[in-house]
C-alpha cells in the first residue's frame, strides 16, 4: 500500500480518452462494502473486469482484506495501476470504524465517499458509479436527507427523484417496481396510471440506452391474485393498470398485461420479454431473490450518468469475517461496463 | 377399451387391504384433466407410480389420448389392470364435450366424478383424491356452490372450511399463503394473529402426518417490505404477525419472523425451513411457481384423507393439441402416495 505521488490533473472533458475506469464508493466502512469490492478486485482477471477505483477509507479495506491497495489521486492512474493494486481515492473522516460496528465518522465518511464518486462520474472522470451498500439510518443521523442513494445521485444529475427509476437485474430478470419503500396497505391508492406510465417509458428507453435493447419488450404484473378475475378480487386491473397499459402502446411501446403475477416468472413467461413492471416492493424482489440472489444489481434507469450496485446491504452481522459473496458486486461492475459501452454506442448512433 | 364385467363389490373397511389404489378424478372433461392423466399414466414405470384410478368420462381420454383405457367398477381392480391399461370409473353426462369447449354437461360431469372419488376415498375404497383441474365459473353454474374443490371436499370430510388449510409444495419450496383469493387492498383487514395461528398449527400437523416430518421447522413471511423496518413501512409486523409467532412458539412449534418476504426464498433461506406461511396469494404463489413451475402440487391439509392437485388450471387454450404437461399431475400423484404412506405410518406409531 505504498503511496504513489500526485499525478498531473485529469484531462478536460473535451479531451478525455475513450475509456475510463468505473468509480466504485466503498460505502459504509464497518459494513461489508470494502470486502466484497477487495474480493471482486482479486477476481478481476477470471471475471474479466474492466478497470475501477474505489472511493472511501483504504484503512476499511486493509483491515478485512490482503489485497493490495494504492491510492492514486487521479483517475485516470488507475489504468496503469489496476493489474498490480487496487486503486483508491482515500476518503477519511477520523479513526477507521471497525467491522460490524459502524459509527457516525463511518457515516461520513460513507456520505463523502458516494459524493466525490458522483462527482467523478458527473465530470467524465469515471466511466460509471457503483455504489457499495450503505445504511440509511446512520446516513440519516449525519445529515443525508435522501432516502437512499438513488434519490441523491438523482439529483446530483439534475434529475427528479421521481424519474430516476429502480430496475433489479440479474441473469434469469428484470424487474422494476413502481411504488417500492411504503407498506403493503397503501399500495393500491399509491398506484395511478401515472405513475405506471412515467416508470414504463423511462424502462424502455432505460432498456435502449443502458442494454442495447432496439424494441425492449415489457410486460405488467397484476395487483390482485389471478389479475383480480374480472374484478372479482379487486379493480384496480381494470381501473388504473389497463388504462395505463393502453396509452403505453399509444406511445408506441412493446408492452403487454396485467397479468397474474404468479403466471409472469416461470421460465417460459421471462423467455417472452426483457423487463416486469411490478405493483409493489415484494412482487418485484421476491422471484427476483429467488432466482438471482448472489447475483442482482440494482441499475438507476432515467439518469444522465450509469449508476449500478450490488442488491444487497451493509451486512454488519457478518463483515470482517470473509464471509461476503462477491457475486453482486462483480454484477454491479459487470452491468457498469455493459451499460456504459451500450450508452456510448447509442450517443454515437444517435 | 374392452369393458371388464362387474366385479364382486369391494370388501368392507374393516377388511380393506393394506395397499389401496389412489383416485383420480379427471376435472372437467374439456380441460387438460384427461390428457395430463393419460399421459401419467403412460409414464408410470419411469415415474415409478403406484396404481391409481380415473374417475370420469372415458370418452374424454379417449378424444384426446391413444393410452388403452378400461372400464372397472370396483376400485380393487384397479391394481390387476393397471399394468397394461388405465383404470377408468366411468361417469357419464351427456354427449363428452369437445377439448377446449367447456359445455354445463362437462361440468356436471366433473362435479359427479369429484364427489364420486371423494366418496371413494373417504369409505376406504382409495387410498388419496387426486383432483384434476375444473373451471370454477362452469361448477357454479351447475349448482356447486363452493368457492373450489377443496372446500367441497372440505366439507364432505365434515371439516370447516376454515380448517382444510392449502399448501403448494415444490421441489423447491412450500408454501401456505393465509390469505387466498381476495383483493390484495382487503389483505391487511383479512389478517388477524387467530387466522395466521390456526393455518401454522394444522400447517405443523399437516407436516408431521402427511410428510412424516417430526418436528417441522415453520418461517413467517412479513406483510410489508423490510418486514416493516420497525414500523416505519407498515405495523402488522409488530401488531399482528409477530404476537401470533409468539403464541405459536408457546404452543410449542419451532418457527420463527416475520421475515422480510424477499430474504425467505434464496437458496441459503429455503435450506432452513420446511415451509414458509405467507400473507397473501402471491408472496406464495410468485415464488413457488418461479422456481418449481411444472411440478407445484397442491396438498390439502387438516383432512382425514390425502388430497392433492396439480398445482395448474384447466388450459382449455391447449386442451386436445397434445401440448399439456403431465409433470403436476404426476408429481401429485406422487406425493398423494407418500402422503399416505406417511399418515399410515403415522396412525401405526400413534
Amino acid at each position: 500500500m505504498a503511496e504513489t505521488p500526485p499525478e498531473p490533473p485529469a484531462s478536460t472533458p473535451a479531451e478525455t480518452p475513450a475509456v475510463l475506469p468505473l468509480a466504485i464508493s466503498l460505502g459504509d466502512p464497518s459494513g461489508i462494502g470494502p470486502e466484497v469490492i477487495a474480493k471482486a478486485w482479486a477476481r478481476r482477471r477470471e471475471a474479466g473486469l474492466a478497470p475501477f477505483l474505489a472511493v472511501g477509507d483504504m484503512r476499511s479495506i486493509a483491515q478485512v482484506s490482503a489485497v493490495p491497495v494504492e491510492q492514486i489521486y487521479d483517475p485516470t492512474a488507475a489504468f496503469d495501476l489496476f493489474d498490480r493494486a487496487l486503486p483508491c481515492l482515500h476518503v477519511e473522516e477520523g479513526d477507521v470504524a471497525p467491522p460490524g460496528q459502524p459509527t457516525l465518522d463511518g457515516a461520513r465518511c460513507a456520505f463523502h465517499s458516494l459524493e466525490i464518486a458522483t462527482g467523478l462520474v458527473r465530470q467524465e472522470g469515471a466511466a460509471g458509479l457503483v455504489t457499495g451498500p450503505i445504511s440509511k439510518v446512520r446516513l440519516a443521523e449525519v445529515g443525508f436527507t435522501f432516502p437512499g442513494q438513488t434519490e441523491f445521485v438523482a439529483e446530483r444529475c439534475g434529475i427528479a427523484r421521481s424519474n430516476a427509476v429502480m430496475m433489479l437485474a440479474g441473469p434469469s430478470l428484470r424487474v422494476v417496481p413502481i411504488t417500492i419503500h411504503i407498506a403493503l396497505r397503501d399500495v393500491p391508492q399509491a398506484l395511478t396510471a401515472d405513475l405506471i406510465r412515467s416508470r414504463a417509458l423511462v424502462t424502455a428507453r432505460g432498456l435502449q440506452r443502458n442494454f442495447g435493447i432496439a424494441r425492449p419488450r415489457l410486460v405488467v404484473a397484476a395487483l390482485n391474485p389471478h389479475a383480480g378475475e374480472q374484478g372479482h378480487m379487486g379493480d384496480e386491473e381494470e381501473r388504473i393498470i389497463a388504462p395505463a397499459i393502453a396509452a403505453l402502446i399509444e406511445d408506441g411501446l412493446d408492452i403487454s398485461g396485467p397479468y397474474p403475477a404468479d403466471a409472469l416468472f416461470t421460465p417460459r413467461a421471462r423467455a417472452g420479454y426483457d423487463a416486469a413492471l411490478c405493483m409493489y416492493h415484494d412482487q418485484a424482489l421476491v422471484p427476483l431473490k429467488a432466482l438471482d440472489f448472489d447475483e442482482g444489481v440494482n441499475i438507476t434507469l432515467g439518469l444522465p450518468i450509469v449508476r449500478t450496485s450490488p442488491d444487497h446491504g451493509t451486512a454488519f452481522d457478518i463483515a470482517g469475517q470473509d464471509r461476503a459473496e462477491p457475486g453482486a458486486m462483480i454484477a454491479a461492475i459487470r452491468m457498469a461496463s455493459a451499460a456504459d459501452a451500450w450508452r456510448k454506442a447509442s450517443a454515437a448512433s444517435a
